[in-house]
Parts: structure tokens; sequence; C-alpha cells
């Protein structure tokens, strides 16, 4: 009946509108990759099946990261030190360092390079309990470039047995070669760049840096009017450094996710609600950046609008490989409880990839993806920070055994 | 003429008194323990010894973790909810949670489930390269208690060839039973307790909780006058909540270091660095307490305190188990530079704890405790949040490799 049989643990199912859904003295079996059990270990039904013992543990649902700018060439490791002494992100972006210092280095490495270094963080996501991803492009910014990208992050889905979503993010920067001309390149992107990585089958999404230092909301518009047309959903970096109207243009088109978010007003969350969209939460670029104007959590809750927390991970602003870390920020930094920033890391992580109906809860007939966790509280995964904590994923039928 | 070289890396030596001391294609030779040869691989002396070639690698200074608290029993992952809807850590420890919770599950626990849940933080820290620490008592808070507290540090001490600095704390909190008499509770430590556990010989330094809601500077002078007298050198927690002229009473006793600082003034910091003290800058119980005032960093530079960067480790203020955050929040929180922050944790820490002549930089003649990083820039160990960058450690002759 079963093809695996996790006992002697407690879950935390998540599968419920609120709280944690614990079950003491669980069992989960599973069958084609589903979970087709999860109840206490008395009423698993009798199989002979190979069982693994967890010796007490709390599962969960795997994490899901939903926001990555995973794969990359290069270092910005400088870049700290000049920000430490005061210098903004923009004037460092205006002086060819930000995330054009990363497109250089992008652009010049080879795709087995970018494999590689994406596969090394990736490996350290994953023993922290992460076991699906969405991954951008938008260090490549021509077609060569977003295409060796986009290719790297289907090699990754492949090889892993991990779930990735592919995002384009060739709206991410101007491009040296475009400098001066933002409109020509949104044309660009619209009338070549996206409609051929289409074609090719490596998008799964579409996203836009939608600020001041970035893209117009009208630029962005006319973009994802190309991804409507093309059937791709879309998603947005919004309101991260300046009020522009982002998330409510984006609203339009029925955003997977509105990303950052910190500037919002409560007309804007309406706004997001309304579209049924997902705020995702991504602390540790707010760490990183020292900023002071936190996301208006508040409004978010009384508005009903999903939270999700992400690592954002890429080289500049977020150089982090813990989303057990971002969780922990998203409580002290942004004042979640234990509990949302949990949800926010596994249902509603999923919610903002789309993934709803298949990952982020412990439920019959979903994927089986889930993290094992050597404590004796399971809000102890955000309470502590660093630390090995889990024992073990067990991903497309794969057990990983992390305590060795 | 070596026991062991390593060579194929770059090296942070630390060794002088500003900068990394960055020597590119270096050697080490280890000759009975210590650094025998450390400089370029031109200039190593021909041998025939086992070579662990590190392809590339950076080696620095084993880390050094000068203040922490790791073993304890039991869990305060639920005072963190209280302390995110906004209760104080006084108005915790009024009503039996804080400090008090962790002394009466370590009153309660064995020495063996002490030493096995200390294991299991120090193998979190040791992987991230920490390989000298210090470790406080102070959950114990009676003599039985205590020595059991101590006992464990020793044991640590003897099973894993770490360095540990074992501290007594005795003076963390005022036990149940001496409720409401603080001076009694000192008299007892003065009297029984320290000098008792002295006798044992299972105490390196004394530290104690000077603070409004902990110990008076009278009551801790009183302490210290002891430990002087037992020739034990003295620090202190100083000046975390509040300013009332802990550091300025404890500089009178030469102190190895004053810890947390986050509110002192001027005149502290000259007493500091009159008496030729160390700042031990905590951030992640700054961050974990949602703390406001940073500690005085320009202060200690101008008038030349060195600054230590440990991680606290407890399990109600700072539940961390990686000092490279540690000393990521000490630059993102507090300002220092990279450097600084390295410094922190190695040569400064070295020198927190009495031990700066034979740990904390390379330099022929010092402890070969060598940590080695898989990384393109040393600063990147500092930079990145999480993630699996120690590629291995030398620690008293033996070579643990973290890469399998």
């Amino acid at each position: 009946m079963f093809d695996a049989i996790f006992k002697n643990l407690h879950a935390v199912t998540l599968a419920d509108a609120h709280g944690l859904g614990i079950i003491k003295n669980a069992a989960i079996g599973v069958q084609n990759g589903a979970i087709a059990f999860i109840g206490t270990e008395n009423d698993l039904p009798g199989s002979s099946v190979y069982i693994f013992d967890q010796k007490g543990a709390w599962v969960t649902p795997a994490l899901i990261d939903c926001h990555t700018h995973l794969i990359y060439a290069g270092t910005r490791v400088h870049e700290h030190q000049r920000r430490l002494s005061g210098e903004s992100y923009e004037s460092m972006a205006a002086s060819g360092g930000g995330i054009l210092s990363t497109v250089s280095a992008t652009r010049a490495a080879s795709e087995d390079e970018l494999e590689q270094n994406a596969l090394a963080r990736i490996k350290s996501l994953f023993q922290d309990g992460v076991a699906a991803f969405e991954i951008k492009s938008g260090y490549g910014l021509d077609k060569k470039s977003e295409e060796k990208m986009l290719r790297v992050a289907t090699k990754l889905q492949e090889g892993l047995g991990l779930k990735i979503q592919r995002t384009f993010l060739g709206a991410h920067a101007i491009p040296p070669e475009f400098s001066g001309r933002g409109d020509d390149y949104i044309d660009h992107l619209c009338a070549e760049i996206l409609p051929h990585l289409h074609a090719l089958g490596l998008i799964d999404a579409v996203d836009a840096f939608c600020e001041k230092m970035a893209f117009s909301t009208t630029q962005v518009e006319k973009l994802f009017k190309t991804a409507q047309h093309l059937k791709l959903p879309v998603k947005i970096h919004a309101e991260q450094r300046s009020l522009i109207g982002a998330s409510k243009m984006a609203a339009r088109f029925k955003p997977l996710s509105c990303d950052h978010v910190e500037y919002c007003d409560e007309e804007t969350v309406q706004a997001m609600a309304e579209c049924g969209t997902v705020a995702t939460l991504l602390p540790c670029a707010y760490y990183t950046l020292r900023e002071k104007i936190k996301p208006p959590v508040d409004l978010f809750k009384k508005h009903g609008v999903p939270m999700a927390v992400a690592t954002d991970h890429n080289p500049g602003t977020s150089p982090v490989l813990s989303l057990r870390l971002a969780m922990n920020m998203a409580c002290v930094l942004f004042g979640l409880s234990a509990e949302e920033s949990l949800r926010g890391a596994t249902i509603n992580a999923a919610r903002a990839l789309g993934w709803q109906k298949t990952l982020g809860s412990l439920e019959a007939g979903k994927d089986a993806q889930l993290a094992f966790w050597n404590v004796n509280d399971p809000l102890e995964i955000i309470y502590t920070l660093g630390g090995k904590l889990c024992s073990g994923l067990y991903v497309s039928g794969n057990y990983h055994d992390f305590t060795a």
C-alpha cells in the first residue's frame, strides 16, 4: 500500500488556515511520491513496507525558498564595506557596482561554472531544510546570457529532483549597451528575448524590478502585457525603496507575488488583497541594506494578504544561505510570530509560486516533500540562529540523511 | 623537520597590529603542535613530510568564541514570542522566566545530558570554524550544580582537544533560595562555592552579571576581591542594559574583558583603555533583544580598546550557533569593518581570554589551530550569512575535513 512510511515523529502539518496543525506521535505513509497517509501512528494501516524510524524528531513540510537569485558569478563582498561606510545602493549601482558588476561576471562565466557555483549554494540551503526554490535570471540581460542562466536553472532542476520555478528577470537592470534607453530595452525584451526564451521552454514566470533606480510602472506594464499574451504568470520586485505604485499596477495582472513591499501603504495593500496575491518579505535584504522602513505587516494581516518569507539570495544585498535565518529575521526585525514565519516559508511560499495544491503542507494528496528536525520544540527551527538542526530531507522519493 | 605541512593556500595571518596580514601562495609548517613556518610556499624549507594540499583555499587562525553559555538544559523558545509581543527581559525574569527557568532545567539535568547537549552545540560552532571557547557556569547557582556545569566544561575540553576557558559565573542571577537576599548570596559565593570549586581545579576565570536586574557594583566588587585573593582573573557582564559603573569598578581588577558594554560613556571607555582590557561585543544578544543602544565603537577605537566579537550563545537572549553570524552582525548592526570583525573573533578574542601569546594569529611559535575556508575572498567569511564555508579545521594535531 505504501512505498515508504515515516514513524516515531511529531508533525507540523500547516494543513489548516491558521496555526501549526500539530500531530503528536504521527506517521506519514508515502505512495507514488505523494502523501497517502498523515495522522497518528495508531491510525496507520498495517503494512510491511520499509519504515524510517525518526526517533522522536519533528517533521514539517520541506521549506520553500520562493525568491532567489542563486545563479551568478563573481563576488560583491567589497560593496559591503562601502555600504558600511554609508554609501547607498543607488550610488554603488550608478558607479558600475551593484547588479551590473554581477552581470559582467555572469556574462563572462561558462554554463558549467555557473552550475557548479549555484549547486554549492543550493547544497547549503538544502541541508538547512529547503527542497523547492524559485530562481531568477537577470544577471545576463542579453539573449545569450539570459538563456545561459535559464538553462542552468533547468539543469539544476533535472539533476537534483528538487522543484525549481525558473523566473525570467530580464527587467532587472538596464544593461550597458542600452544605457539611458530603458524603453528600448523593454521593447527588446518584449519583442525578442522573452518570446525566444519562452519558445525554448525555459520560462515558468516573469518578474521585473520596478523602482526609480530600475524600471518604471509603464515599462513593467508593457513587459507584463507580453507575459500575459504568452500566458506566463508574473510577479514583481515592488515598493522596496520607494512607493511608486508598482504593486497597484501589477495587481491588474493578478501577480503570483509582490516582493519586498516595505513601502506599501494601505491602499496598495488593499489592491494586493483584492487580486489575491502574496506579499513576499525579504528581511535579509532589509538587514544587509540597513533599511529603516519595515513592511506593513499589520496591514497585510488586517486585509488578509498572505505573507511569504524568502532569502532573496543574491551576491550584493542578501548573501544568505539559510532560509531559517530569513525566518528568524522576519520575526525579530519585522515582528512576525514564529508561526507566521513558518507558514511564510512553507504554505505561503508555495502560494507565492502557484504551487499550493501540491506543496507547502502535510496533507494527503500533496507531494511527499518532508523536512525532519532534531529539535525539542518545532519553533526552535525559527528561534535558533544557525546550527545544524535539519536531520534529513525526503524529496522525490529519496531520503537524504544529514546526521552523518 | 615538520610534522605536517599545509600548502597551496592563501593566509590571513592577523600577525600585525592592524590589517589582515595576507600572504598569497602561502605554506604552513607545523612542529610539535606549533606553527614552525608560515610564509610563501617558495620559502618553505624542503621536507618529505605528509602535505595537505589545500587547493587554493584560504586559511585563518581558527576562530575563538570568547563569551558563551553553552552548557544548559531546557529551552526558552517560548520567551521569543513574549518578547516579540513587547514584553521586556526584566519582566520575563521577574515572572520566573529568563535565567532562572534555565537554572531549574539545568539543576534537574544529569551531567551526561548536559554534556551531550553542549557537544551538539559545540559541533555546530566547530564546523563553522571555531576551535577555542570560553564557557561559563551560572545556570547552577548552588555548589552541586555549579560543580556539575564546570565538570562538564572540563570533560568537553579533554574529549575534543579544543581549548576551553572555564569561567565561574555563580553571580549570574540570585537563585530562588536566596530570593531578596543578594548580599547573602554573594557572601555564600565568596565564602563557600568559589573557594570550593577553585580547590577542585575547575575554574579558570570569574565573571559576574553586574546590572540593576542582577548584582550591584558593590556586590561584584566583593566577589572580585575573593577572585583576586585566589589569583583568578576576572571579567564582567557590564553596561548591557544601563550605565551603573560596572566597567569602571571592574577596571581596578584589570579584567580580561568587559562584555556587552552597549551603555558605556567616554569616561568608562577611558577607564577600560587605561586598565588594558578588551571590549567584548555581543551583537546577537543585541539583535535578539531588539535593543536600540549600540556599543560606542568609535570611542573604543579612539581610545585604543581592542574589540572582541562573540556569540554569547545562551538559550534565552542569543540562541546562535554560528560565530560567523555574530561577526556579520558586528558589521551590519554595530558598524565594524569586516577586518575589525575578523580580528574580533581571532586575535582580540584570544586577548579577551589571556591567550594572545599562543592563539589568535598565524605566527611562528603560536599553536597550530588553523581554519580553512572555501571562499574566493577572505572577507566572504564575514559577509556571507550562513552556508557551509569552512572546509576544515586543524586542531591539536588533527585535521577535521568538513567537505564530505
